[in-house]
């Protein structure tokens, strides 16, 4: 009788998403899966619950433990809410390894869960594409999932104005490094950690870090240069890499295919995962008040090996957070004003007439394939109307006991404010259906 | 070195959608939004996670503790997966209350974990559709509730002989088997769970728990008459009753409209909630091997007064599985035998011409709209055919040496297994893009 009300907010670092949030984010992953299904990429999704293990085993402890939403089962089965899509995908094509037809060109949106502080562009709950070539060794799978990034960028109006993908390579990192310093895979390593938080920390740390790993100031400024170098003069350093071979053909083909406008070697590209093995790339956001990485990706080799004995099977790809690119859209103005249906017709009804003439009328429209409802209710004809407009109806159709006896039907636009009067016969007609 | 390898099964009760398992998904919600698009029905959304409370007030304390998948996090917040969707649009509703124009007429698809016995037709992990109209009284809402499931049904191919909506109302009943057994409001009510259970129990049983009730022999045959009646005669027992005028109105309306062929008055459908509070509905396969509801649902009244005090809206709505409406369409033979883009084109490649060659001709295809890719890697030609026969593309481009040197491409059809040679500048000509 008394209970507590509950309340009305959804849970910490989540959305509710009602119709106008919906419909934009319906838009652009509609945008972005017919970019992707046009490049003859395909949909695949997996559970949302999965054994924690997983997440241990490719992520790493910090996002296995600290990151994720994890319990214990009734079964006992220690099980994580998915943070991220890859280990699931993994463990699907290492399931399948002998059916599918490699290259697999797959991708997916699907929703994840992370514990941590909710900050912009931060949230618990988010959705994320997901896109991945499977199965393919050389730079030309990497160009193939840049282009794609690419095209859905451009899909939504953006311009190399805009965005920048910032391109590196794990291989050439590791050899350039060595070429250098000397240095041995182990250190390469730890030195790949310092360049990753470089931006992060003052320049004095930055040093430190790099001194104590046996460097020398020759060798830190050498390491300065290569931020400022073309691809060409880069990979001249260490010519013989295969990581500096996949560089240079993967830019002059961005070059010849007239990509490169929107495309820049960066040599500070790391991308913290270990698990990354060649290709690694970030997409910058341009506007000065944003101006940071969206999302990125790379090449993995060899993930399915955590499944299947001696599988062999590289991957490359990325993840695009909803949130991330919802911001970019609007700080572009890239976003249209509406995306309904042109046409959107509510029927408006009299007490004093039968409901299902009106639903009838409805019904004929939406077997034309024209958007329709009865309005449901009893409320006066203003508040109907008012109904109409708030909920971005185009027309009303009225229909009182005259038009009834004439078999007629008045249809006002609310655009134009103009008024027609048609035969009831003549509704599909006058919209313009052709069926 | 010798770590364990990982299992490649799916969490038990979860499924993995391969490309072929998420083509036929998209295909049939696809299917699912269009039809509701068009009857006016905004899509929302709402957070995997929930504040365990929200179940525990509206589901009652079954699904809230022994169903749900449950757990704390670290802020010590007591969470749950969510296991339905009407909590969620309930505290939704109620979280907007003031600036949202009712009726509404919103659908959701979201997915959701229940924890179960995993069997035929029920897993852990399901997606369900969820279409509800908040804030309208009458059966006009019903109705259109109704009619929604109806034309999603008719939009798959269904007809009459493969599907029955059996409907039935709580008003009604319980003024019905008050008008027979004169019983209180409380005794109707354990009745009412006695009828639920009919088909699941020995007829003994359920007599002996009617009579425990206080029910007479002749009352209980009087009740059993009830199955076999129409809409007319059962109402006719209690005609003052408002849940006996709205099953009237609603088979009325349903007559007129010419889809009284699709359903049934069925005294048997009470849906076992307390929160229903009006009509009530379930949608039944008819084939003779799976004869069974499919989903189902109906009118509750006021569950956004759990959230905001003095709140009086109603609501009507149903949720239909992805699990059993896929068990039906694939019963009835109403899944198409493919669902992909009837032009598919694989540009096959050679070692001598240089890979930007063929992604350029791919490019300009999928900016003329036609779904296109390159084959990626470098196996031989009969191979790459092989691939795209098993990735069931259409057609495939060959360009070696000589065709490059005469500026011309050959397009071999994989199904006619054509070959035609065409300018390369022709080339979306050819696959009927009029870019």
């Amino acid at each position: 009788m008394c209970a507590q009300l509950l309340p009305t907010q959804p849970y910490k670092g989540t959305r509710d998403f009602y119709p106008d949030e919906m419909r934009l984010r319906n838009w652009f992953f509609g945008k972005i899966r017919s970019v992707l299904e046009t490049s003859a990429f395909e949909e695949y999704n997996g559970p949302m619950l999965e054994s924690l293990e997983l997440y241990a085993a490719k992520s790493g402890e910090e996002i296995a433990t600290k990151q994720t939403y994890n319990f214990i089962d009734r079964g006992n089965r220690m099980l994580a809410i998915r943070p991220e899509m890859t280990p699931t995908v993994a463990r699907m094509v290492a399931g399948k390894m002998n059916e599918l037809s490699f290259p697999l060109r797959w991708f997916s949106i699907p929703n994840m869960y992370r514990y941590e502080a909710t900050q912009r562009g931060r949230l618990r709950e988010f959705w994320q594409l997901n896109v991945d070539i499977f199965g393919c060794d050389t730079y030309e799978a990497d160009l193939e999932v840049i282009i794609s990034a690419i095209q859905i960028m451009k899909s939504f109006g953006a311009d190399e104005s805009m965005f920048t993908v910032r391109i590196n390579n794990r291989r050439f990192f590791n050899d350039v490094i060595a070429a250098i310093a000397n240095t041995d895979t182990e250190t390469t390593r730890l030195i790949s950690k310092v360049i990753d938080r470089k931006n992060k920390v003052p320049r004095d740390a930055y040093e430190k870090d790099l001194f104590a790993l046996g460097l020398s100031e020759d060798q830190i400024r050498r390491i300065d240069d290569l931020y400022c170098m073309s691809v060409t003069d880069a990979t001249a350093i260490c010519p013989e890499s295969t990581g500096a071979q996949e560089l240079r053909a993967l830019f002059e083909a961005l070059e010849k295919l007239n990509l490169s406008k929107y495309c820049l070697f960066d040599f500070g590209i790391i991308r913290g995962l270990d698990y990354y093995t060649g290709t690694v790339f970030e997409v910058f956001d341009n506007a000065p008040e944003n101006n940071r990485a969206m999302f990125g990706g790379g090449r993995y080799d060899n993930l399915v090996g955590l499944f299947v004995k001696n599988a062999k099977v590289s991957g490359v790809g990325y993840g695009m957070g909803d949130v991330t690119l919802e911001n970019f859209l609007v700080t572009h103005g890239l976003v249209p004003e509406s995306f309904g249906s042109a046409v959107k017709v509510l029927v408006t009804k009299f007490d004093d007439v039968p409901f299902e003439h009106y639903l009838a009328l409805a019904n004929r429209l939406r077997e034309a394939g024209v958007t329709a409802s009865v309005y449901l209710g009893s409320k006066k004809f203003g508040k109907q109307i008012e109904h109409a407009v708030k909920g971005e109806y185009s027309h009303v159709l009225i229909m009182g006991g005259s038009e009834l006896e004439t078999g007629t039907v008045k249809i006002k636009d609310l655009n134009t404010r103009e008024e027609t009067t048609v035969a009831a016969a003549e509704l599909e007609a006058f919209f313009g259906s052709n069926k």
